[in-house]
């Protein structure tokens, strides 16, 4: 039998307010069989490469169903999140030894073994492209970037379009994809590194640091002189509610998540309280999970063109890496510290 | 020279907050002069039968805009609401002494002049179709009602169709519309009357009396045991973040006004809170003025429609009939009250 020494992060208690810590959130070290002998039919033993660490598998911590809808984690579950494994083992055809695969469910862990269906795309090695970017541009918050801007928001060529969160996993992509619609993008983030960084990575006409211009109201009128016709929202809360003081005749505004409130019970969230604008102009505002299935059902569409987008240079990505698995709490928490730049990634291996 | 002594009501104060009183809306004592060589070139004398009295009249009253960006008035400046009039002089061929029109912009007022581009509608006496159902069902509250129903929330047979102020001008058609698309349809009013009245009436499959049953959640829990597939908001605030709690995948919310927030100034509205649902259950809300140019383009296929299923009895009307140019300012008042039941009216003589 041979069998792997694994850390791997299982959750302890719910976190229903608040950043989770270490209360929560524990490593343990298992050992895992990996050999055909011990593991069942139709499963794969995974060496675990890249996950993805993103408020969606924060919200899986609170122990209530609300907001996002996630699914809870049961106690003492390994957490998983979408990542990339190496094939240590495998009993399915499918599948052999050294390939490179994700899943969306994947243990933030060193080694697991699960079944071979939680897989859902093979890698090919390919020089072009590295194994992040199928966790960013390729992933989820590249497809989310997509659906909230090429689905829901379909911004005309010269419209006004404003991303939350402009440095952050999907607001990278959502201005870019945005700027290849022809439109003028106007990005907030949370420090001045942020501002410097999505106007000339990411190619947005203008950005601002919600910390130092603090009043929003003000800073949506210089920087939206004509109104805004399209947001896609990341952040929820104030941004949103300053935002809807200024939107103009049928903008749509897309709700891919809101970072500022998954910490706090519903009751405790900031409510907004001009949704009668949204009246007065004909505002379509719509939100959606990348995983439902109306959305998956386009899953195919949006590789193919972000694929051609990214060989082709026309997409830029950033990554913040985190390196070990060790270092998942810490990844996880940076994530409402507004402290990374880009996708945050968690890399297994230490180095 | 004939002139017509008529009586008209005028802003003289803007009302911020509140319900309007006789300190912002006065009558006066005019004297029209009527006859053709008195009147410019292209207007009509008109002698006003009927008005329309709704929010929307109410919302050009603030001296601000923000919420349905209604256009102010200007202080000492007649009311205008949607209305009817005969034509007793005309100096444009199209129209004659003695014809019934409609215009969306006509003072409240026992006679007024007008250009004549003022007219939308020449109504023709018809038996089957009392003239106020040209303000109800034909009107402003019937294409809202479709516009929220057949054009943004389309909900499916069979599917939890919710309506917010269900014996109101919007809310009765906008129900009925709805079960004839096969839905289950639950209304929630002010009073026990009227929860006899949806059911009996209009033919909603249940109603509920929210100052009875005030806590909100399990009412909709009671109500909705499978959640809530589309929702027809004319109330807003606590209502719509209670719905939003029970909504289920993928639900639909139209925005047709929010009775409960404008008489007061944005920041003193009711916050929604748990707009993130919207990005858990994928939910689309949508605003919308029946004025705006997109949906003004469907009034036709609207009027079709609705006249069929008036003349085939499939719809129903209900009119709250305020008699008398002097009942005006009770008649915008009491929208606020809860106190009606159907479309208020305002019959500008008083028998």
């Amino acid at each position: 039998m041979t069998a792997m020494e694994s850390k791997e992060w299982h959750i302890v208690a719910y976190a229903p307010e608040g950043i989770p810590t270490s209360d929560n959130l524990k490593l343990r070290s298992t050992t895992i069989p990996v050999d055909a002998g011990s593991i069942p039919d139709r499963h794969v033993a995974l060496e675990m490469l890249f996950l993805s660490v993103e408020p969606f598998v924060r919200s899986r911590m609170t122990g209530r169903e609300d907001g996002l809808y996630s699914p809870q984690l049961d106690l003492n579950q390994v957490v998983t999140s979408f990542g990339i494994g190496r094939v240590v083992e495998s009993t399915d055809d499918k599948y052999a030894k050294g390939e490179i695969v994700t899943g969306p469910f994947l243990p933030v862990a060193e080694y697991c073994v699960v079944p071979s269906d939680f897989i859902i795309k093979k890698i090919e090695p390919n020089g072009d492209i590295a194994l992040p970017d199928y966790l960013s541009c390729l992933g989820v918050p590249g497809f989310a970037a997509w659906v909230g801007i090429e689905v829901l928001g379909e911004p005309k060529a010269g419209s006004n379009v404003f991303i939350s969160a402009a440095a952050g996993g999907v607001g990278m992509y959502a201005g870019q994809l945005a700027k290849l619609r022809g439109c003028r993008v106007v990005g907030s983030t949370g420090s001045d590194e942020k501002v410097i960084l999505v106007k000339e990575e990411f190619g947005y006409d203008e950005a601002f640091n919600y910390k130092k211009e603090t009043d929003l109201d003000a800073a949506l009128s210089k920087y939206f002189p004509d109104g805004i016709d399209m947001y896609l929202d990341n952040v929820g809360g104030k941004m949103l509610e300053a935002v809807l003081n200024h939107v103009n005749e049928g903008a749509r505004i897309s709700l891919c998540g809101m970072i500022s409130e998954y910490n706090k019970v519903w009751t405790e969230r900031e409510g907004v309280r001009n949704l009668l604008n949204m009246v007065g102009k004909g505002v379509r505002m719509e939100g959606f999970m990348v995983g439902s299935p109306s959305h998956l059902a386009r899953f195919g569409d949006f590789a193919r063109e972000m694929e051609g987008h990214l060989r082709q240079g026309r997409i830029r990505s950033k990554h913040k890496i985190y390196h070990g698995v060790e270092s998942f709490l810490e990844s996880l928490q940076s994530l409402f510290s507004s402290s990374n730049m880009g996708k945050v990634i968690l890399q297994v291996k230490p180095s």
